[in-house]
């Protein structure tokens, strides 16, 4: 299910600036029982991220509107926005005006294994590097290529997700996933100011630490860092978060950080779930 | 005038991966009497991207006939390639089979004053910066979002190109071109192993200084090095070569080796143009 400007139509124009340069921003988010959870906070990273691109956005009620519609009925759903700088001529030079072009559509949520979320997944390092961009970093734009190669890099399921070092050798996430590693009761999480993505539940898990009295703190993060770590987790908006039970051969077990970590965000998505929307 | 996969059609899926992340790449190419120029050059180029992105595309034949079909009768024109890994399912893992999209689309060729040929054009700086990404410097890729907020950065018709400094703060490329300068009769260069696009001009022009037996070497440039030139010129295949009469208050004449350079690209295009394709 796809709606794209609001119309129901899965084609858009080739001169859409999307297909052209890549030039809009995404969000990826779980729909539970026609409710868009932490909407709110996609929107603000969306805003954010339009502010970023100078993309000249103001129709994010127009844009809800068109999600309630999409949504309704869906018990349990991916939804994916895009919004781009939309059609425009030859060459990088703005169109004038920009009407930007916003797609919202309805993916099956995946069948994940429940042991991913009580156990935890395996996890393997990606020889594709992020490069360095720091205007860019932090925002969820189109230009997608370094996770692309990066997640071409195995198919078999015997990992679940690959974790991707800059071309300085820091370790900064995975292809589609935020890392948290604990120490010491203390937890750790990449800077992202020269890449990566800020994702929405990241953003939460500072929270969570915050009001669990938990010190988090943004590093530097190195390999063997990962690798003597007591805990590791990753986080996004579908997985929300999965432990990690297994980097290459170095084996872990969700402890209790992780866990009480992962109870408040199963608290605090109850909570936005109730929330008329 | 456009044909998707060989259809007249300008609408894509918004599933198609150059939509989702801009993952593809692309060329432009000047289009003479019916005669796309240095289309194999081009077409070399794209499978060199092909194989750095790992899309798997063997139908160059079929393309060429697409050109072909799309640029009779054309008299002056600007040709632009698009490929891209084709339609798939929401995330970055890569379709099975991965069923590459192809458009060519025809613009009508800019109404640039001949005056930017023969006495130059004037430039600027961007203060948008290249970020750092040595696995996919070189190709013409589809995420171009650097490009595109430089690009933004003014509008008016006062400056024709902005310069693109790295992260590093390198001199690397304008907005749609490849730099060289002249330094007591030698050429420079910006090294392209970090970021930037190798253009096919730019490639030419080496061709071009090795058989006139003028020294070309790539370098890490830097501003002061650009203002203090003996000359300045620009390329890409659309402008083929524009001197550059203007960098911000600096001015320069187009010099002995400039000239030299514009000639010979001229004669190997005429030669190209007389090739039966």
């Amino acid at each position: 299910m796809i709606l794209i400007n609001g119309k129901k139509n899965p084609l858009i124009e080739f001169s859409d600036r999307g297909f052209q340069y890549g030039d809009g921003l995404f969000e990826t988010i779980e729909v539970i029982e026609s409710h868009p959870v932490f909407l709110n906070l996609h929107f603000e990273r969306l805003a954010q991220g339009c502010e970023k691109l100078k993309i000249s956005f103001r129709s994010f009620d127009l844009l809800e509107q068109e999600i309630k519609n999409l949504t309704r009925d869906q018990n349990h759903a991916v939804l994916k926005i895009i919004l781009t700088r939309g059609s425009g001529g030859r060459g990088y030079q703005q169109p004038a005006p920009v009407i930007p072009t916003r797609v919202v559509s309805l993916y099956p949520f995946p069948d994940f294994p429940v042991l991913f979320e009580t156990e935890g997944i395996k996890l393997r390092f990606c020889s594709t590097r992020l490069g360095l961009n720091p205007n860019l970093a932090g925002i969820k734009h189109l230009n997608r290529l370094d996770q692309i190669l990066a997640r071409a890099e195995w198919q078999s399921g015997d990992y679940q997700e690959g974790l991707m070092l800059d071309i300085n050798n820091h370790v900064i996430e995975g292809t589609m996933s935020n890392l948290f590693i604990v120490k010491e009761n203390r937890l750790f999480t990449p800077k992202l100011d020269l890449c990566g993505v800020k994702g929405i539940i990241r953003q939460l898990v500072f929270q969570a630490a915050q009001e669990l009295g938990i010190s988090v703190t943004e590093i530097h993060l190195t390999k063997q860092q990962c690798f003597e770590a007591d805990e590791l987790f990753l986080t996004n908006s579908v997985i929300n978060l999965w432990p990690v039970s297994q980097l290459l051969q170095e084996n872990y077990t969700p402890g209790v950080i992780t866990l009480k970590i992962q109870q408040w965000l199963k608290d605090f998505k109850a909570q936005d779930l109730c929330q008329v929307s």
